[in-house]
């Protein structure tokens, strides 16, 4: 972990813009990733490979990642529905994928078009061919619609668990448990997280994402605390949203989890002013009912410094 | 609890008025509390008895309360600062006084321009006046600033829990805890409970009082719930701020918390769709830019509903 003891992986250049109502500039998404990387975000998901008539805000991916692959100790992500997503990534030098399958039958027809098996053995054939190359690759298995699902309601939690069986049988790395509407709650995500560890071991490393819909965000960020995760997604200005999945908002902010993590004694490696200094960049760029979250408005609270 | 596993007191004809840019007309105030009834709020801390030249919101605090009064099954609190205002809150009607001390000596101080033991004091004079008239009141200690303080920062938890053994024994019928500023975080909700727990037993009722500056509001109910608080303020529309603790921002949103409680399967006995219904109510008489939430933007996931 280089010395934090919670690792953040910031969303905001890929969940934070694809849902949008404009395309955000080549040169601003660059600004951010820049700014990210300034304030010490070790971690960056900076765009999907998905094509650029389902998802417009992604057309520049390969001049993204490019600029973005350029930064050293910052490890940049990208997210990838398929195959022929995941070709494109690797081609553009991309080292960690994030292979989203949903835990909901509903959710993974409308985001990829396929069944949940089919999304599976795509990610098996994709292990294959990556192992098969040489390459090293670290192919996280994202599990949407983990805690529930706009669609079809509540997802039960062993569908759950026999998708995170089933993509740590056919070769992931990591499994991410993405909250991709914001249904979740506190015990829901212990549930879930004690589940699945209770299933994969000690060894798998888990990842939590979770949207701030209904205001739980970092309620369940405390409860995935609580069961023992140490790497958690998040936006910055609270930007977020899923094309496919009506109603989700955004994801936890960042700078407040940051805060928060702070707070309580666990180190993130993060500049809080830098990273507060992104919102400027994002408010020159996106209408503002799109930005959300709390620190920045109530300012880093000076007198809990001095009396620390 | 009449069937209720939460209970929730509603603060925002108080704490959500008394520190806003205008004056609300005493029409819009009552039409909140007759909608807040109408919900099926248990508990309504419809207004402070302080002078109206140190906050003129109140200046209709004996046309408020004589309406309010009027309703039954329901509880009517009225926030007082000291023998005057309780004074005034008695010949009123009001049974129910929240007395405000602060942790934090320099909030009591800004507060109500006494020391700490002074204010003490006064809680004990009170108690002991009421007593000796043989009225039935149910008094509040309400310790502010027990998560920290905006002018002198960490509030230690020896004070907090020496304030509540000092008001406990001057007679307290219930202890409050008021994060009033909203610097608490969940392992602190959860020492400072379980210290003033341990110190005056389990007969004593405790409430939380938490406010949401840094967005960690729900997270600190949920801490509040792991440690056995069954009763918490809340503030529709998550108005609220302390004239008096520069850097407040609102109370714990209540349509968001209700939904929080009932997703984990505690009964609050309130109807969301009435409770989120008092929004219009102050949006037609209340700036938007001190309305916040969650729940009435994304709307009541029915998925959730059709799935359970």
């Amino acid at each position: 972990m280089n010395g934090r003891d919670v690792r953040i992986c910031e969303v905001g250049p890929r969940d934070g813009l694809q849902n949008l109502p404009i395309i955000v500039s080549t040169e601003t998404k660059l600004a951010l990733i820049d700014a990210l990387v300034a304030a010490g975000v070790p971690e960056i998901d900076a765009g999907s490979f998905v094509p650029a008539k389902v998802v417009p805000q992604f057309g520049d991916a390969e001049a993204v990642f490019a600029h973005a692959l350029r930064h050293t100790g910052v490890r940049i992500g990208a997210l990838v529905p398929n195959e022929k997503g995941a070709e494109r990534a690797l081609a553009a030098g991309v080292k960690n994928l994030f292979f989203v399958v949903s835990a909901s039958e509903a959710h993974n027809q409308a985001n990829v078009r396929r069944t949940v098996e089919e999304q599976v053995a795509a990610f098996r054939a994709l292990r294959k061919r990556i192992d098969a190359s040489g390459e090293r690759i670290h192919l996280v298995g994202a599990i949407a619609t983990a805690f529930g699902c706009s669609i079809s309601g509540r997802v039960p939690e062993r569908a759950v668990r026999d998708l995170a069986i089933a993509l740590a049988k056919a070769g992931a790395d990591e499994i991410g448990l993405a909250d991709t509407v914001g249904y979740g709650n506190p015990p829901l995500v212990k549930a879930i997280v004690a589940g699945v560890r209770a299933d994969l071991g000690p060894a798998m490393p888990l990842r939590l994402h979770l949207h701030d819909t209904l205001g739980l965000g970092l309620a369940n960020v405390y409860a995935g605390l609580e069961a023992g995760i140490r790497t958690f997604d998040a936006s910055v200005s609270g930007l977020g949203g899923c094309p496919f999945a009506p109603g989700a908002r955004g994801n936890v902010v960042t700078e407040d989890l940051v805060f928060m993590l702070e707070e309580l004694g666990l180190s993130t490696g993060i500049d809080l002013d830098r990273l507060l200094a992104t919102r400027a960049i994002l408010a020159a760029a996106i209408p503002a009912e799109h930005l959300t979250g709390h620190l920045h408005e109530a300012g880093i609270p000076r007198a809990l410094r001095r009396a620390a």
